[in-house]
């Protein structure tokens, strides 16, 4: 196995684009303020001082709302320094210390509402889920303020669960019900080199649904804490052992996380049957099981995955979460194979399933992200029937996805680049600045474009002294037609693209200019003809930015829209429209509706008579900027006729 | 308000055609055996000797699917005697005579289980729906063999029911929680002559919804327990007084019992404003909330109604006995307005949303009636999603559906026929014979045809003696083109139609022939341009037949078939298939699948190379006689291109 490629750390690339630079500062001046805000008012911050009797009982999963909030700060101080913020998390540190127990465990629930309990279903009860957030919190902290503190009382809890768990006689044969602690052991052992935290994932990730002894380890702390086991194993993906699995199942979030952390540890100890695992479940997601948006799990029933090319509009769950997840699996994989089958998605849901997860102000959240949005049913009240349209949230009693939201997009930068022994990769096209370190010297890579809305991306290379290496390039799956120079040469990039990037070795000299076109033309996507929801529809995409119809921009009635095979979309860049977009343009049908009209005593639900069609101008605009205007209908998927 | 019409009694009327006489026998010869056998296999038949310890306590409804069974068989006693039915039928009214209260009291639940809890929640507990069932059982009973014990205890016991309701002091002001026992007085009403049953089926339709000062029943019945009330009023229809209500919502089935017995109670009483409610809510449902099946209720939150134009399809509830409900209240209706819009719906629910209710073999049932069916999942079990194919049931834990599918269709030529005062009417065509009481004399009238399959009905009407009366033949709303010869003689349909009935007024003598040719095209039928999941799809039919296509009959996948816009579809008679039915033949479209292949590194789940279709021929069968070959997908609504 080849040594992964390591990606340039967020902190080394400043983001300074059309696209998300704004979305970024929007993160920082308001999302982070609103998780600060909505974890204050809902006691999450208080929780480490509550005692018995005082309101806002701390919940098992609280623990994970302030450590993200927490992680997403501590990024956020690294490029905006600010001593207010700072001082927020010093005192949530003080308080952590102060609650953390001799032997180190540190839980809030189990510390002060249920004391003595912990441990007795981690399957179910999120201890070491909450350790894993709090975990990547302090390394954040440490990274970003030099400070040891919060650092210090994560590894004396990883101790605590080092001991806890683990092969040797005494220890619990265990792993975590929500999959988090995986990868943030890997984190940790990254900050503090010590290789016990490796060891303790690497327990996690190959212990995970073996039955030593012909026990399940989540049967036999139920059976000991006289219950039965709340959910089948697969819910959690602790069925069979991680590398005997070929589908993806259960919760989706779970799944992607235990996927991110299990290839943290397959890179960190050359592990290739791990590795190969992953890569039979990444088929099975992106080749059966992924939307188009690249939101994954289709079912609020287990907030995860059905079934090969189930892919329900209105009812989609698809959590942010999980887009978020799915873009940390692609990440790692992206850094083993080189190939942007993994980049590609992680492109995919970053602009698409995880984006539309967050209001264009920063302080409205989808938990769900649906492909289609109508009038939705809450029930019969007073006799009449209720409705609702689905729309973004201040928060939520399960407050995962905002929290998750503002870490990434406090930290997104840090997904554009990698460096390999010789080469720098270029993932995500964002105008902005790079410090790579390659060809044993830091090399400034700035990229100047308006993508995605324009087709352009112009590279100004520049290192501090001439040096061979190699920049590649990705070249989109979704591009039919790319085009490259170097200083102005044609550059032939079929000879020169291996798994979907452009490798331009050359020797570099300051001020070297690369030019890249990708065309983006306005494109139909059919889903697999096994997909039966989307059946005889098609969604419109350019670039990596898929589309949707909205209410607000076309009428009421959205499902009755049929888009003509050869109606032309053309795009235009709508500078006053969702802070700046392009939108989609041109023509559709739908039916006459005065053929329907009825009279006082004749009705007609139901027509032999075919229906007239009447043109209809249509516009569509991003997916991930639905809802944040009026209320009303949304539609990805369109009748084609 | 005009006289109601009156239905002429379904044993008067002999079945003897190709369609429903082979179902009529079966329901006979099997499916009343079988609603015995799984009554006794149980609980349920032993359930009035029931003691506290023994299995198969008796549940709150059960009361209710013996007494349905007991009216299929009184039915069935009256076309075809039986002396061992009416023994087992002797038995269980021995045993209801023996465990009736002094006071007249009777349901097994609560004077076996819950003694002394009687009436405390007449909202939730089924005691008025279950007296209901049992005196349909009782009336039907009476007219079946003359003897009095049945309908005497009825009699007890409806008298307890008339002096514990009602709106005199001392007397509780509630209705029933399931509605039925409205329609079930006023036949007690018919059967006895006692107005007093009539009278409290006439309080029970107008204190429905009332808040006497203030107070709601259900609230206050509520109270009384020490408990809230479970659910809103208008999951049965008591938000507001029948009179005010304009949408149809809430549960299906009570829905429709409730509107059957206020049409009863409206016909005995004159009552205009009772009936204009009943109209307004008719043309609610019909212009806005029937499935194209004649099913309603499209959801299993409620088992009911949802919004207008709600139109799910793999996941559509339309529970039979809603279908079956629907078919009581379309036939009242139409006693009341001698217009085919009530009876054509009538037909459209026999035909199809109540008759897929029953296999062919008349053993197995469904509950839920969706319009297509694909792999449903079950959850995930040992890492592996499991699926399943819905499909009829032997039987249900609640068991309503298969116990009224056994007693309509016991007694379904009772829908063929009404006489008005100089007029036969007639709504569905079948060959039979039935004797009608018209123009002072018993004349006999039959039909020789072959439909739904064929398009020709011929009438000979043989009068004792000439006499001057009106032959209405119903012109069905889906028949484009009708012709009609008298002895031979082409009569101008046009200038005799009213309301979609052909009046043929004339003097008749013994033997005189009609011939009436009603055109049956295939048709493709459209739903309403709000219908959401319906648009861009057509559902085929051809006379009062919903089609259907099967997986064994096509091929798996059929959600991305495309029906072109110009494809011929050919009827064919297929004596051999499914007890012998019309098919419909052509050529349609779907995906190529090679172009989706995938191979072994890459994928394709989506697709911007647009797809190329290959031609399939389809056969498509009737949507009744689903689901009994081979379990496979199902899909009524379908693409068109």
């Amino acid at each position: 196995m080849a040594k992964p490629m390591t990606p340039v750390p967020f902190t080394d690339v400043t983001l300074d684009d059309v696209f998300w630079r704004p979305r970024i500062d929007t993160n920082r001046n308001v999302t982070l303020e609103i998780n600060y805000k909505h974890n204050k008012s809902t006691g999450r911050l208080a929780q480490f001082t509550w005692k018995k009797g005082d309101h806002h009982e701390p919940h098992i999963f609280w623990d994970s709302d302030v450590a993200k909030w927490m992680e997403a700060v501590a990024y956020s101080l690294t490029t905006h320094p600010d001593k207010s913020w700072e001082k927020r998390l010093d005192a949530v540190i003080d308080d952590l210390e102060a609650m953390q127990q001799k032997d180190g465990y540190l839980n809030t629930h189990f510390i002060l509402v249920e004391p003595g309990e912990r441990w007795r279903n981690i399957k179910g009860e999120h201890e070491l889920y909450c350790a894993g957030h709090l975990i990547e919190a302090a390394v954040a902290y440490f990274y970003a303020t030099g400070k040891r503190k919060f650092l210090d009382i994560m590894c004396r809890y990883a101790d605590c669960i080092d001991k806890t768990f683990g092969p040797k006689k005494g220890q619990k044969r265990g792993y975590p019900g929500h999959q988090e602690l995986e990868l943030a052991l890997v984190k940790l052992y990254h900050a503090t080199d010590e290789k016990r935290y490796l060891d303790l994932a690497t327990f996690f990730v190959n212990e995970r649904g073996k039955r030593p002894n012909g026990k399940h380890y989540y049967d036999v702390e139920a059976k000991a804490r006289g219950g039965a086991c709340d959910r089948d194993h697969a819910y959690c993906q602790a069925h069979v052992p991680l590398r005997e699995q070929t589908e993806v199942v259960g919760h989706a979030v779970r799944a992607m996380y235990l996927y991110a952390g299990a290839a943290d540890v397959a890179a960190e100890t050359n592990d290739t049957g791990l590795l190969k695992a992953l890569d039979r479940l990444w088929d099975n997601l992106v080749n059966k099981r992924m939307h188009v948006t690249g939101g994954i799990g289709p079912t609020s029933q287990n907030e995860g995955f059905t079934f090969d090319y189930d892919m329900p509009d209105e009812t989609a769950y698809l959590e942010t979460c999980a887009a978020i997840g799915l873009v940390f699996w692609a990440h790692r994989l992206t850094q083993f194979h080189r190939d942007r089958k993994y980049s590609d998605v992680m492109e995919l849901a970053l602009y698409n399933g995880m984006l539309a997860g967050v209001s264009l102000s920063g302080d409205r959240f989808f938990y769900e992200n649906p492909t289609a949005s109508f009038l939705r049913m809450r029930g019969i009240q007073h006799g009449e029937s209720e409705f609702y349209r689905y729309e973004r949230s201040a928060w939520f009693g399960c407050a995962c996805c905002p929290t998750n939201v503002v870490r990434i997009m406090a930290s997104l930068s840090g997904y554009q680049y990698s460096v390999d022994r010789n080469a720098v990769y270029t993932h995500l096209y964002a105008a902005g600045k790079a410090t790579v370190n390659v060809a044993g010297q830091q090399v400034a890579i700035t990229q100047s474009t308006k993508y995605p809305w324009k087709e352009t991306i112009n590279f100004t290379v520049r290192p501090q002294r001439d040096a061979e290496f190699t920049l590649a390039l990705r070249i989109p799956g979704w591009c039919r037609k790319a085009t490259c120079e170097v200083n102005g040469k044609r550059v032939k990039l079929d000879a020169i693209t291996k798994k979907g990037y452009a490798h331009i070795k050359r020797t570099w000299s300051k001020g070297d200019k690369v030019k890249l076109v990708l065309d983006m033309p306005v494109e139909r996507i059919e889903a697999h003809p096994s997909a039966r929801q989307p059946a005889g529809m098609v969604a419109l995409k350019r670039g990596p930015v898929l589309y949707c119809l909205e209410q607000t921009d076309n009428f009421e009635g959205l499902h009755d829209l049929r888009l003509p095979a050869d109606a032309k979309l053309s795009a235009k860049w709508e500078p006053d429209l969702l802070g700046g977009v392009v939108t989609l343009n041109g023509k559709a049908k739908k039916r006459k509706g005065d053929q329907w009209k009825r009279t006082k005593t004749d009705g007609k639900l139901f027509s032999q008579d075919r229906s007239k069609l009447e043109s209809v101008p249509i516009k569509a605009v991003p997916y991930y900027a639905w809802c944040n205007r009026d209320l009303g209908e949304m539609r990805t998927w369109l009748l084609e006729s």
